[in-house]
Parts: C-alpha cells; structure tokens; sequence
C-alpha cells in the first residue's frame, strides 16, 4: 500500500496519457470532467503513434506532483506515458480499449471503480524492472535512455548482417551475427522478443532476456541472465544503418565507434494493480491459450 | 548432359565471375591464364560486396555467347553471377573459398579437374528454379527481378510492423503483420529463410516457401505452396520504409501503391553439376549435423 | 469430374464411418434414413477412439463396390476411414462436428446439400498422396501400413534417446538423436509435424516432409524432400522401446534389427471436394490466423 | 570460500563417482591411487547409464562425512553422483571425458592441479537450485524425488495427448495438451528443454523453466516463473501411459489421481568452482556459437 500525503488545500493533480483516437478522447473527456468534478486537478498529455521518433536532446516531463497517472489507450500509449514519468516514481495504471493489453490492469468499463479505489489508496504497486541504456562514443556519452519493454538493435532493410559484439559483466558471450539483438526486461518478453522467438517471463522475476533476431548461427537461442548484470554491446566492422530503439519509441543511429551499456535501472516502474487482476489470464487471453490448435 | 555445340574456328568463351578478395583474384589470374593457354577466351567479372545496391534502369548482361561460367567465392558472388547471366541458359558452376557453400559444386583444389570435365562436355545440368518478381504501380510496370535464392520485403528500423497481404492465385492468404515476408525458392531454404525459422527444402522439390520474418501472430508458420501459383503481395495501410530485396543483391522501395506480382521464372538456372557431390553431405557440413548438440 | 457407372437396378452403396459420440451417431442415423428413403444401401461403420492399437495381421476392408464414403467425425475418425478404405479408389468426404477440421469438406447443417451434389456426380476428386510403409525384419517384410497423415517413430517415456539412421534414395540423409522422426505428407504437415516445429505445406506440394521430434542436434531442422524419393530407416544400437505409428491408428514396435522403407502410395485417397471450400481459409479459422497476438 | 575443518587424525574421506567406461575407470584408478597416497580415504561408486530406473522405496545415499565428491564422467554420471549426494551439503566436481560437458568444471589433463587445489581448501562453491517433487494419490504422498535439471511429465509413444492441469501457487496456468512437460531448472535449461525450444538460462538466474513438448497449442511458449513458486500439476481425462522422470535418471508412472508438486529445494548442490571456467565459454563450445551457420 502507497500511501502519499498531501498538504491541506492542495488539489491532488492527476495525470491523464491518452491515446491518439477518438474513442479514448472522448472516454478520457468524460473521466476528466468526472476527476474535475471531485475536485482534482489534471494534467493531460495526448499520446500520437508516429514513426519512431529520432532522439533529441529534450523532452518533456511530467509534473513530479502528480498523485498517479491513468492510461488511457493499449500498449503503445503506455509505453509513452512511462518515458513521460521517466524516473519519478509515480504510481501508473492501464486502462485497456479494444484488443488484450499486457500493460493494462482495468478495463474501461471499470475504470471509475477502479479510479475510485486508487484516489481512496486502496491499491498495491508493483514494482517492475526497466532497463538503464547509455550509449558512449569516444568515452563521450551521448545519449542516455531508459525502456520498460525492450532495447533493441536493428539494421535497416538494405544492410547487411549486424555484427553485435556482446559481453555480460565484462564476459565476452558472443559476437551476433543477425539482423538485430531484442535486450529485454520481463514486461517485454511478450512483446518483440516473442515475435522473434524468445520465451515468456514472468514479471517478477529477476533477469534480462537477450534475444536475437533471424540470427545466422542457429544455436544462438534467446538467454536469460540475471538482472543484477551489466550487458555492453558494440558494433564489428562495418556498421552502417543499424539502429538502437527503446520501447519503439526512440531511435537513435549507432556505428562502430559507440559502446551501449545496458542495466536494471533504480527507478522501476510503479505498475498499481487491482486485486482481480491475473497475469495468467492476460497471458492466455492475449495469446489465445484456450487448449485448441493456437 | 548438355551439348554446346561451336562453329569451328571459334574460340569458346568462358565466364569468370570472382570475388572482390586478394585470394580469389590471385586463383583467378592463375585460372584464367591456364584457360587462355588451352585457347579459351576468357569475359571476366568482378563481384564486390558492397550494401545492396538500389535498383537502376539499365544493367550489365553477360555475352550470350558464353559456353559457361566459373564463379570463384562465396554464396554472394556465386549469386551476382546469376544475375549476370540473367535468363540465358547458360550452365555455372561455383567454385568454393574457405567457408561450405550451399552453391558451390567444387573445391579449389579440384577446380582444373573439373574445368577439364566441363571443357570436354562431361557434365550435368540440374535445373533450379528461380522467381520472377514484377512490380507493378498503379498498373504500370515499375521494375522487374529475378531472384534464385529469395524475395525480401523487409521494414526499416524505425518502421512500424510491416501489413504485408498475401493472395495465392488470386485467393486472400492472410495479412502479415511481421518485419518482413521472404519468399523463397528450395535453393532459398538455407539462406535467409532458414534464420527466419524455415525449413530446408531439398532443390527439386517443385515448391515456394512463404517465410514470415517474427511476425506478430505466433502461428505464421512457414507455408510452402507448389511451385505453379502467383503470389501477389500489396503492403495495406500506410506503409513507409518498406524495401524489396532480390537476393541480397537489389533493393526497391515499394509502398502502399504498389503491387508486387511473384512466380517461378521460365529460366531456371543452369547448375553444373559433378559426380562427387551430394546435397545432404553438404548440408550436414554447413549446418553441422553431426551428432553432436549442434 | 468422377463419374461412376454403375448398372441398372444395383442399388449404389453409401460408406459411412461415424464417430462413436452421441451427437455423430444421432446425425449418422438421421443421415442414413434419409439416403435409404431415397434408394440407397448403406454400409455403416463406427470409429472409436481407443489407445493405439497394436497392429494385426488382418484387418477390415471396406466393400470395393461403395460409392462413396461420407465421413462424420473429426480428423481421428476420418483417418480411420481413410484405412478402412485402404487401397481401393473410392471417394471420400469429411462432415466436421464441432472444431474445424482440416480433413473435412463441408459441414453438418450443409451435408445434405452435399450429398445431393455427391450423388448426382457434381463433385470433383483431389488425389492427396499417401505413405507406403514396410517394416522388414532380416530380409523378411513383417508389416505393411499405410499413412495418410504421417508414419511416427517415436520412443517411449523411460527410453534413452532414439538414434534413427535415415537415408533418402540410398543416400545417407543423418542419424537423428531425438525423440522421435515424423514423416508426414503434406496433408499431415498440419498434424503432429506442426506441433514437432514443422512448417505447413499446401497439399498439392509434391514432397514429404522429415521432422525430427525435439532433436538433440539444434539444428536439425524439418525437411522437404521430393514425393519421388524412397527413405529408409533403421534404429542404431541398443533401440528399446521404439514404436512407429501410422496416423495415430497403429502401432507397431521396431528395433535395431528392422528396415522401414517409406515412399509415396500409388493410391492416393480421392478427396472429394465441393466448390465453396478454400484450403487457406481452414487453415486461417484453424490457426486463428486472425491478425492478433495469435 | 568454504571453510571444511576436520578433527585431527581422521583421515578426510573422499568421494569418487566414476562412469562405467574402461577410459574412465582406469583414469579413476590412477586418481584413487594418487589420492590414496595423499592420505586420503575414498568411497568410490560405478555409475552405469541403463535403462531409466523405476523409483523403489531405498535407495543408497553417500556417507555424510564426504569431504567433496569428484565425478569422472558426463553429465549423466554428475547427475547420479547429485542423487547419491542428496540434500547432504557435500561440495562437487565434474570432471569432462570427451564431449564438452554443462556440468563439468575442469578437465581430465587438470584433475590433479585441481584436486591439489580443493584439498587445500582453495575453492568456491556456488550454490546451484534443485528441484524437489512430491508426488501425491489421494492425499498420500506416494514419492518424493529431487532434480537438478529437470522433472519431465512425458507419455509413452502409444498415447493419446497428455492434458497436464498446471498451477502456479494456486493460480490455474493452463491445460497442457502435449507430449509432455519439462519442469527445469536453469542448470537444465541446457539439457532436454533445449532440445524442446526451450531459452538457455544462466544458472543464477532464481527462476523455473516451464517448457512443454510438441504442444498441440502453437502458443504454448517455454515459461519461467520466480523460483519461489509452487507447481502444482495434475493430469486430466484418461492418463493412460504417462511418466514422471527426474534428471532422466529415475521413472514413476503418473496417472489421473496423483497431484505432482514442485517447488525449489532447500538444498541447493555445492558447485565447486574454479577459477578459470566461464559459463559462457562451456556454452559456445557446447552451441558451437563459432560465428558460423551453427
């Protein structure tokens, strides 16, 4: 149980990541004029599903103030609305349209009883692991990013086969030679790195997963370790249009010349959850466990 | 076997597509000298490795004369030779460097024995198929592929899941929501395919392998269909930095305008082959099945 | 289109095998009436779905004289029918209950339509290829199967690893350290091979399919060979408890001392097809390729 | 570091388990000898590698005063050796003959230069998970089985399906319909649930691998859940033919009135570790991960 004190005459503020869609604006209207009503304060921030955006050197952050966050969207949205919170820690929470979401905890239908709950303290947080990532050029760093789900490498359509020089805790464990390399958290272990062919980890438990991606040598199965290691990376040879993204929503272009430094950050996610809630059955729902063919 | 007969007095001419590598060129300046004093006339080529090239209007053809041609490198040059070659039906024949080649038929050290062979008609051909690849914008023809290992469609990096939709003679196959769709021939099978999670096709077999590239929906398993369909491909939605490779060897960017019409090639290519060799032995050395783990 | 003469004042006779479950046998018997009102004699079977029977010497055949066999069950009771009618050429049709199936044609609210059709001669027969399988013993053949799905050589549960010598026309293919070999049809690439990591393959396809079941060598991946090919088996070293199975049906046990010659059938099973059925479309409802998660 | 002490004049007692090979045993002998000399006391054990052994109600159990325990063999003696050990807290090392082995911590040529070493009490032990499982019939428990790589759910090759009822601390997972199920531990992440599809897991890592075999549900992915769970697994329907092994070493037939639990053992095995392995060097050696095709 959070507890979190606020001063006498201050406004709880809470704040409001929506999907880029009509029907989530229009839910996230009426829940807005709902929190109004009670007497909160919003702080509203619209999630749009482009292309990956290239990093730059600043982005917005939300309010430390904030009481808690509600998301309003799938997956994607809360992803944005992760970076958004950045390394606060402030209690997040998934409010799922449509198709099963692994990052939503309620549904729409019950999101006021839910919203209900959350403003009465009545929730648990979990804490769920992302990823630190810092990429340094010449000993410079130049860029620092964090992702919830995954890191991944990947070349573009007309490259050739990536050489990804990988140590763990200073180790050398291999040179990938693959499309790209899925660096994920358990949280992302049903998102890429499923599609590329990696197991299902359960969010609890305490280890990264290093998936390749179309590897050449066959053997190169997907490895967990554990998530108390430090993964550095680099580039072999001729790295030319190979790109580091997190959580697909930020791409930056790396070469040979940086090391990607890749570690369990100290801020983890503060996922608030709901008694009725069982990743089992989010598990078997999103991928149809229902006992026939699929 | 196959019987080329040449008018008397001229010279038999003799292809030698080699690999951009001090090792092969210098095989190939001993090779080619050794040909000139057995009154051969030599059209030399050579097959660099840079990123895959953008597709241009105009391309180099190989003489139609040419009674057949050596390739000395890998599995790269040995397809750039292919392209050379285009749809005449001339026979080739890959001579193998350092690594097991999947098109290599002989070995360095045994390549004069076998030029002695195929000099004085002593050879077989097999034919192995290979795709036609049209595409098509707005009903006008944009360009125009062969390819004998593999059609890639293939997202950037920064891409959002490809939706790539699929008809086999003319009936809807499915949607691929995935980083990219290979189309493959048998000869394919163990090239990108193979990483991608494909089977191995044994070369004769009269088949297309549809090989999703970590596709969203789990069960996109591999497909294969006979060898006598049209696959026709269109990307839905809006589809950007989507490219279409030949082999490795040429990329096209396509978009949601485009329609890509895929079927096998009336020009199969000529592969000389030689009594020693055996598919299976070398598919056990290049994929190491040999009893152990791996 | 088959046409089937038969002469004058002979009654046409019905095969109908049914799936011993009280919904089959009630539709069965519903189904039976309404043939025998309109002049037909039935010849009527029922499939149980006991454990695998351990093969005999004798086993039932099906009159040569039927017409046709209309199949009301799931794909187990279907196979059964598919060996009761061994050899002879006789034309088949699969009514599903419940779950898709893909061995089935038409389902139960639109069999009597179809029957109709079937019984007017408006139908058209697709050959699906089987296996022949011989099990020899020091020279002698000791049993004779055939499989429409798939021939199964499989250990049981406290054996060691099997170690199957494998050959393809004389040629040694490999010795598989695994659990198991499927050699599968492609109307069987959909069967037990798909859960062994197998890919699908259109039924036309002119190949057999080899899955090694959970290989101890990782990269022994599936292969497709050509239809034309003989593959032979033998168990190395010490081989106890090792069974082959031919469609789930029956089981015989096989030790280092047997050959097992598998190669295509020269009497396919004559599926009867109706116009309305797409093979994509049973395969998109089986696998739920549905464009989600899975 | 771990400290032994013994009272003075008593001879430290050595353990000895050596594979049934000529190679081996007369390694062994010379090593016995040589410990012998040293002043040492052995207690030495023939593994053999028959047939997996039916659990009875005895079984030998290593003296209690072992000082360590050297094992001349592969993996599948190191895994007897960890039974006769059983939950006693007795350091062990593997010793590799031939193949690289996932247990072994040093070589042949290096045992005496190791076993100087671990006499002296110049080693680590590392702490590595087991497994303990309990197997109940109508509220008795009717088995109790410890295993350091696996416990495996598997059918005989005659039967139908399995369907295995699973629950993680008392939440239902799901129904398995499969071949099997493989309970892992990291360590035997490498062993039999590799060769199912199953991720390679570093030995650290507090988690268990919960892979199925050949699973009828194409979603059905390799699982890993906190090492602080209890499994709780029963077969549904008619169970007909099915075993539980562990380690591949002993076999108790399961049927539809047991309940199977599983959850981490309180007696981890004492690894003893030498400075100079590296986990992911034994796991390129054994994957082969050279860069190439394997």
């Amino acid at each position: 149980m959070t507890e979190i004190a606020l001063g006498s005459g201050m406004k709880k503020q809470i704040g409001l990541v929506v999907k880029n869609e009509t029907k989530a604006i229009e839910q996230a209207d009426r829940f807005e004029q709902w929190l109004t009503h009670k007497g909160l304060s919003i702080v509203r921030r619209q999630s749009s599903m482009p292309a990956i955006k290239r990093t730059k050197g600043l982005r917005e952050r939300s309010p430390a103030s904030l009481f808690c966050v509600f998301v309003l969207g799938g997956d994607g949205t809360f992803l944005s609305a992760v970076r958004w919170i950045g390394d606060q820690q402030i209690p997040i929470i998934g409010v799922k349209f449509g198709e099963v979401g692994f990052l939503a905890e309620t549904t729409e239908d019950r999101l006021r009883e839910a919203a209900d709950a959350i403003l009465e303290n009545r929730f648990t947080v979990r804490q769920q692991m992302r990823l630190n990532v810092q990429i340094c050029r010449q000993e410079m760093e130049i860029a620092r990013e964090c992702a919830f789900n995954d890191v991944v490498i990947n070349k573009g359509a007309l490259a050739r086969l990536a050489r990804i020089r990988t140590h763990v805790d200073g180790q050398f464990l291999t040179d990938y030679r693959a499309d790209g390399l899925i660096i994920a958290t358990p949280t992302g272990s049903t998102a890429y790195s499923l599609a590329a062919g990696g197991p299902i980890i359960y969010p609890s438990v305490p280890g990264i997963l290093i998936t390749p991606i179309c590897p050449f040598t066959l053997t190169n199965r997907p490895l967990i370790v554990p998530d108390s290691v430090t993964i550095t990376i680099q580039l072999t040879e001729d790295a030319s249009d190979i790109m580091l993204t997190c959580d697909g929503q930020v791409g930056i272009k790396i070469d040979e010349r940086d090391t990607i430094i890749i570690s369990k950050s100290l801020s983890p996610v503060q996922m608030i959850t709901l008694p009725e809630q069982n990743y089992f059955d989010v598990l078997k729902a999103k991928l149809k466990w229902s006992g026939s063919r699929v």
